[in-house]
């Protein structure tokens, strides 16, 4: 069958031909949809340090949706036919395992999660990636429930959807992000007050804030607006340090937790209320023998939104 | 009665006649036996920011030990005759309400803490601010249990009494301490390794650093050294701001948090210890009139572990 694969830093993503999988036990083969192109995808193509955790040659691909064709011994939850989308954070999927930029791919079952009636397999793609990080930010280490307070720093790619879903969910949302620009943007999401710098929300007592910039000052900040025994969540790498007064974090008992990636449970999240048509991705389609072009694509930054392959039905 | 008072910043305590407490509904009287002294005491003198929390005239004094001599309507736990000591952060004691250093204190039943049987006043009033202060780290914000391997950076006061706790309730303890010369006296208390850095025992996998120096440096390696998903808990403020690294962060998706103080539960741990004799503070004794001294002491650098004034029996 056919496969992109990934031949080490500094060369080129190749179209090749590789054996079709079979289920091993406990496994199940999944005929791949839709698959995601990511910045990172860029990355391992221009960064060593991607080898550090990346089998050389592997199929790439971490944002997977598509339909079970066949299940290994002792499966007994899943079927062919059942519409998944792959969690990819073991294995890694497409690191350390071949992934999602193939005919079909080898899946364990603890990596399936349904996806719901109605959502196309390029959205479920979507929601593996983009959508569980925000969401493993905001519900996983964040902790947000309905009735919380809850400030997001930046609106871009994975703030908006961290606002969004924290919206939908129930909480309370503030947004900070300095291109005002977007500001209607993040107050049609649901954003109850948007401002330039999150420490405006001083006198709101945000019980959580969410770090989607990453810019060293905006941790700081953050920091010193949220609440007595509140929690700051950092997901964004805008820089790779960040200089933070300890004296409010001691006195006021502050929680700093790093996140990356997230769960099943966030995917399925993030599925439903796609599903339900109020999280609305913005998603550019390209065809699936496309994908080192798509690559180029996002290298450029031409892309808007989430850039997915889909197989031809 | 007699008490001590604060009268602002850089103005004596002095020695004053206030009246005698009486015990309001849910409330006691404690006839203080022993009161703790501590560098805050000199910070308050010195220090316009401490007038954020703190009412003027108070009497000082947060780390309390005394006996039961007056019980308030509704009171049903606790007796006249009681020996107590007094969890510090309600109010909080001293600050917000007259604390211990006066001859008769009222406190609420919910900050009473019993001391055990055979342990002196004087050692029942340390434990309730390092003692607490250390425990709170290890145990409240740490989260620490038996078979945990605990990272110590920092064996100076607080930091020796959190290694020892922490060894005493079964966990593997790793010191990192710059000072070589108390390197012996940390194996003899129960640490497996002693190292400069903590950054040494990468390997080691910890899963909680407690940073009682907090030099940035200091933090910012224990960020890079616990395990995956571990957690660096900050006390010290030798540096009010630390420079961190957002990668190590973020991909460990490691927890930081700072911690200030401690519960009752806290108290009653470090009592237990010292009741035992496994725990053993170092207390220099004054008497009760000489608490002005006692604060020049601290001042000057005099003191020996912890310094307690002694209401002469």
């Amino acid at each position: 069958m056919k496969a992109w694969q990934f031949n080490g830093t500094h060369k080129p993503f190749t179209r090749v031909e590789i054996d079709e999988p079979t289920a091993g036990p406990g496994k199940v083969v999944v005929d791949v949809k839709a698959a995601g192109l990511c910045h990172s995808d860029v990355g391992i193509l221009e960064d060593e340090k991607w080898l550090a955790f990346t089998k050389v040659p592997i199929v790439p691909g971490h944002e997977t949706a598509g339909v079970i064709s066949e299940v290994g011994e002792g499966v007994t939850e899943w079927q062919v036919g059942d519409r998944v989308a792959v969690w990819p954070m073991l294995g890694p999927f497409g690191y350390g395992v071949n992934g999602g930029w193939e005919a079909r791919a080898e899946a364990e079952t603890e990596q399936l999660v349904r996806i719901p009636e109605g959502l196309s397999f390029e959205k479920a793609a979507a929601a593996t990636d983009a959508g569980m990080t925000s969401a493993g930010a905001v519900f996983g280490k964040g902790e947000v429930k309905a009735g919380m307070k809850v400030g997001i720093i930046g609106f871009g790619g994975l703030g908006q959807i961290g606002a969004r879903l924290a919206h939908l969910e129930g909480a309370e949302v503030y947004v900070a992000e300095v291109k005002e620009d977007v500001w209607e943007t993040a107050k049609a999401q649901g954003a109850v007050k948007v401002a330039k710098s999150i420490t405006e929300f001083k006198d709101d007592n945000l019980d959580v804030i969410i770090d989607f910039a990453g810019f060293g000052t905006t941790t700081n900040e953050a920091i010193q607006t949220v609440k007595f025994q509140g929690k700051v969540v950092l997901v964004g790498m805008g820089r790779l340090e960040a200089t933070i007064d300890t004296n409010p974090m001691i006195l006021g008992q502050v929680t700093l937790v790093g996140s990356n990636g997230g769960s099943k449970d966030d995917i399925a999240m993030v599925m439903k209320w796609m599903a339900s048509g109020e999280l609305e991705p913005t998603i550019t389609m390209i065809d699936f023998e496309e994908i080192a072009d798509g690559v180029k694509m996002l290298e450029e930054g031409k892309v808007t939104g989430r850039l997915v392959a889909k197989v031809a039905d």
